[in-house]
């Protein structure tokens, strides 16, 4: 379980890109790249709100998960990558993960954080 | 998209339980506290790893996710409870969500951090 959880709160973001509003079109980015990153999805679930709000959705890796929150009314993302690095070391493919996806959305301004989890 | 997110890393469950390897256990045991905590759920997602690993899974929220990971072989859970404060302060139930899952597995120890999302 000893595993690396990497954050990132996006700003600034273009809301018309379909990335935010439309969840098959977010869905199948987020496949793409975790497949690109060499991470492995075992399922996915993408959620539109109503009223013209944004996605919630993630998807379950075999090394943990990745999970997307978009608000096109604040043109704010949230990301969120954690692998757990029981086996492999997958932090590096997290890192590759998390930069292809704030690239996606083209944001002014990014806030990281990082946590170590599950102890040593 | 400002919000709290916190995360629980558990050591020394008893690895017998139910939740540790059944999913619709662990489905049902988490959509039960999700609600009586007074968050909304929108949608879940829970996947048994095969040769008696654990489960992951997860619990889109309208106020963001809960995600959840076993593993049994370590006797080991990490809970990510993550809300946005947009419309209203989710801070209490997202720590009675996590405070409520973490007594569901016993541990004998835990490891619990505490981030600020998306900036004031």
């Amino acid at each position: 379980m000893h595993g690396l959880h990497l954050t990132a709160d996006l700003r600034g973001c273009p809301p018309q890109a379909a990335l935010f509003t439309d969840p098959e079109a977010l869905r199948q980015r987020c496949l793409h790249e975790v497949r690109c990153c060499g991470l492995r999805p075992v399922g996915e679930l993408f959620h539109r709100f109503a009223g013209g709000g944004g996605v919630t959705g993630v998807v379950l890796l075999a090394e943990s998960h990745l999970a997307v929150h978009t608000w096109p009314e604040l043109a704010a993302v949230t990301l969120d990558v954690y692998v757990c690095n029981f086996g492999a070391d997958n932090s590096a493919r997290a890192e590759a993960l998390l930069a292809a996806l704030e690239a996606a959305f083209s944001p002014v301004d990014v806030q990281r954080q990082r946590l170590q989890r599950g102890g040593a």
